[in-house]
């Protein structure tokens, strides 16, 4: 299983998601999630406690939108890929105006076009973008383009929900003050948790947003103060998700976070050196701007992705993911996300894949990939 | 841990939440899917693949009711405890008018202040009910109240949250059209998915609705044909939650609905009977409307509900709940559902109830409440 | 379930034995299972890591017995009930004579017998005693009998099987040489694994006998040195077993032994005032011998034991257990060991036990049995 | 994790050791017992149930030896590796004489040797044999054994350890009247019992063996009748191991035996094809006698077994194992047992193996290696 999602979660979080333990809800059960909210925000570097949101990240980032952006709010949204273009859907329903600054989704945002659109528009209030676009394996240069945000002084969000965790991202490096992580990628725990950086900005932002759901699924506001051990919990936790996401976290602070980017990274560098003498080539435009969390490479001409996926699958029991959106059928991803960033699997995926080309009739050498993606 | 919520999962749950096993998105997951959903409507009688939302079941009311009221909807609320109050609130978010039609939370709807009511307004085009309002552990009188509303020709949407596969409830026996039910109650699952029945006039209310959201979390649409295998996912699912409502949905099925409700309600009635000789009030005014799911008893005069709770917790380990909302501080409330539907365990319950009220100065004879639990 | 033997495991040793991880056998797992072998000692007190027997408590006894007892030992076999008249067989296979100091099944070895019987036959090598007959819920009062041992200068052997751990019993406490253990009684593990504190005087005793078995599943030498990472263990080890004791020492150490004692010791104490309010007798003659890690109770004239336990099981579904050979028919037991240690267990079997008898014609009250059991 | 043992064991056995349920002893769990004893012989295609030793399979061919050799008994104890050297210090203690047909440990045994052997020592009334030796990976033709054994009219006891469930081999077949079987290797459970199938004639042996141990860990007998219902169960079983059984027996079943067969064969071979590729030798002498459960390679002149296996772990996170006994240091050893059956974990450790090769200064081409288990 080497997805860039769904993702394989490691053996000691699939232990705690079954851990039957129940709690007092008033006392130990604060307590827990608290240290949780806390260890979350640890793990992301960040001051506060994490939000946490029961729902998976792509309702999170929804809630978010729906929350910090007022009727007045003027957006820029980055689209690189397919994650950015669906976010101006969501930002319409709440903006006064959604100003796409859009680039082919091969490649990433330049953050002078950023500045220069700030400039253009000096009204802009917040500014959203995807760090890793999974279906294209492109990041957006979020350092830089955090640090022009910054200096206009526009609100920035942030979705990292495929980056954080496999790579060096954690928020006040680059300035957001919605930061969107999730459990179920590079963490390797189950994906039905969101958890968010947010700054004291953004809150001020929330709560002067008279249109900000209160009361609601869509409501950012309404935990806020979840952390607190005092607070009654909003409805039944699922303590199974909690348990996984707390499992992780662990792991990820033992491993040591510098580790675990290590090991995405040198899995991604053994895949890419793989491909390339295989003679399939990135989707992305170029090399600055692939992601360690996942490969996505371009179908040659005459094959098909679904087939090469189905026949990947059926002869040797790897799984790997067409592309969506604007990539699918054109592309095979490749995902290197929690416990599949190991470079030994990218070393079977770069075997399977070009054995299951060279049977669709494509010239290439496994060997030769396999060679490559041992390295030197 | 004998409260109404959470509610320990059955020890086959807690195993299936630890599957690792991951699956091809575009056909095994769609099969197992597609068979969740039909195992799910089974459950409920119901004749169409039940509608699985990813969140937990007070969310998923609030999705129901965005998805399904207009602006041009009349609503009549019927209020018997905390959950029926609170509907309003977001009922009132959608609709053009909510009428409610209230009784003391002790109490529960009269159908024929239901009838009177739609005479009286006949343009009412919703009505929604609570059936087992968990605060004060009391039922209403749902198929006499479906009948009625049936013959006026408007939706009922029903939340039976905490009274679903403990006892012998059904959307079709009631002439639900949205009937809402959670695997984390009576099933003995976790708590973080909803499942629904929706009847064809509920869609095609919801299709003609054009506030109703799509694309967004708040969205019921959106999730009208998931349960086809060649309909792509929206997002991740947590497969942890879905093999474990699977696993209690068979647990249900092995063990036989009615055998599950009977042992329900000998719990409750064990419960009750221990109650009463202990010289504790039930909450309900009348008997003919406690819930075989939770008994829910008024604290006596001079005592503290949150000192019992803790008392009892402390001594002996048991853990009972408090009220919540209007029987908060007022009431203790002692919970059957699932794997807790043991009639033994509301025999240790009235003895650590009986001996802790005892301790804390409220003459009253452990022994006679056990006895009166244990029964003829 | 409240037998004592099958014992439940606490949740954590359940969700430890389903660990997949594995072992370079070479280095890891040596240092796992030299650590597992100290904190095994460490709960026995004892200086230097336990033996590991990977078979249940009962043959790592014979395993004992055909080690330690050479052609020309002569062994005094303490005699209180089932298991001590079983060690006379494998004894007499080894020795060059078993004396028995037997007592009726329901009293105590006086240890003023003991040192008689030791100053009558000087040259006794090997005391072997029960420490806990399961069978009739007694104790020999080890304290004295091992300072009467190590006054003769014989070797003791003890079976402490299913009083360790749920009292305050160790080897060096009682002058013990081969001090006999389980995981799976008051630890709350598994049983398929047997652990022992082994003197030296005891290695110097089975080195010196030319019968000891080697290279044979009877062999203790073959384990002796299996704790030091740097020798290949015999054979592949069950990992799953492993892993459940470790996760069971660590709650002992975690909630404190001393705490896990008096657990024990409360359950067993609100059971036996139960019992007795419900006019049963102890199978122990005297109350000084009775353990607090099952209570064994006469059944009343005219009654059945088998029926008794059936009954209970079938309409409480509490699980208690028949007695044992001399034993069986004539008693029903009631375990409180691990995770069964709780007192609001005993109360509840008080609960179910007095209705199932009172159902079967004998005039008891039940109610008075639980306020007994509840305490003052 | 690739060796030859310990093995990874299936996901759904890890999941069913972690199965809390607990038996009445008298009648579920004599159920329980029965029906796995008949799923273990179904699985060995055996008319009787499968007798169940709590043990691993080493200590379990030690008891089945005790208690079939007579000391009148002359023993033709074949030897092509260690674990048939091992089984002649065992045979030797009970047996009147042992007569050992060896061969060099990369070779098998001839049935024409076998022949003559019993020709030339009528008298000989037990014939023992490994079926894989894994410490070479090499089979012994046992068919063509069996026959001679059969004709000649003594009993055949069969180690099928490492290779029951991986390749067709059982008990009828090969007229084995003590064909001894473990979850721990093919199967994909854990190691902790020993399951075997004895004849009628077997059982004969052992009734009539004045010397076989009775009421002792050494016995077969006092296993005979385990399985039925009505017999009390001789100590406290471990039920985590015996759940990981059935769920093994199950898996097995519902893939179908042929297939797991050909699962463990095509793995195999990919692995043998890439090792030849990368100039490496196999330790059998000729290829007729490869196991499809296991391959042992030569280790390259100059170079370090351990080294070898220690540097791949390092660098790949694969783990294979040394030699054992005679092969120690001289080969590396990949096992392709249960779960580790898959080809593309066989073209991983080829390509992790050549790589590792190629950077301790063996010329090789792991690419090569590769290309060739990728197959044509």
């Amino acid at each position: 299983m080497l997805t860039p999602g769904p993702v394989a979660v490691y053996p000691a979080v699939a232990r705690a998601m079954s851990q039957p333990l129940l709690f007092d809800q008033s006392s130990e059960f604060g307590t827990f999630y608290e240290a949780l909210t806390r260890k979350a925000a640890a793990a992301m570097r960040w001051h506060d406690p994490a939000l946490l949101l029961h729902m998976e990240a792509a309702p999170g980032i929804e809630v978010a939108a729906a929350s910090v952006i007022a009727r007045d709010t003027v957006v820029l949204n980055l689209v690189s890929g397919v994650y950015g273009a669906g976010f101006s859907t969501w930002a319409r329903r709440h903006a006064r105006e959604v100003i796409e600054l859009a680039v082919p989704f091969d490649q990433a945002i330049d953050p002078n076009a950023v500045r220069d659109a700030l400039r253009a528009r000096p009204e802009i209030g917040l500014v959203s973008a995807v760090h890793h676009e999974t279906p294209g394996g492109t990041l957006n240069p979020l350092h830089a383009i955090g640090a022009e945000v910054h200096a206009h002084g526009a609100l920035l969000m942030v979705d990292a929900v495929s980056s954080f965790a496999g790579m060096d991202v954690h928020p006040a490096d680059i300035h957001a003050d919605i930061f969107v992580a999730s459990p179920g990628k590079c963490l390797g725990a189950a994906p039905g948790l969101t958890f968010m950086a947010v700054s004291p900005r953004a809150w001020a932002a929330i709560h002067a947003n008279g249109d900000a759901p209160r009361g609601s699924v869509l409501s950012l506001a309404d935990w806020e103060h979840a952390w607190r051990p005092d607070q009654p919990f909003p409805f039944t936790p699922s303590l199974a998700e909690l348990f996984g996401l707390e499992a992780a976290l662990d792991l990820y602070a033992q491993e040591g976070p510098e580790n675990v980017w290590a090991r995405h990274a040198a899995t991604a560098r053994a895949c890419r050196a793989g491909a390339a003498a295989l003679g399939l080539s990135l989707w992305a435009a170029v090399p600055e701007i692939v992601s360690p969390t996942a490969t996505v490479l371009r179908v040659p001409p005459a094959l098909n992705a679904a087939e090469i996926v189905r026949a990947m699958r059926e002869r040797w029991g790897v799984q790997i993911a067409d592309g969506r959106g604007a990539t699918a059928g054109r592309v095979v991803r490749i995902g290197h996300m929690g416990p599949a960033a190991e470079p030994i699997l990218a070393v079977a995926a770069i075997a399977a894949l070009g054995d299951t080309l060279r049977r669709l009739g494509f010239g290439c050498d496994p060997g030769a990939g396999v060679a490559a993606a041992l390295g030197g």
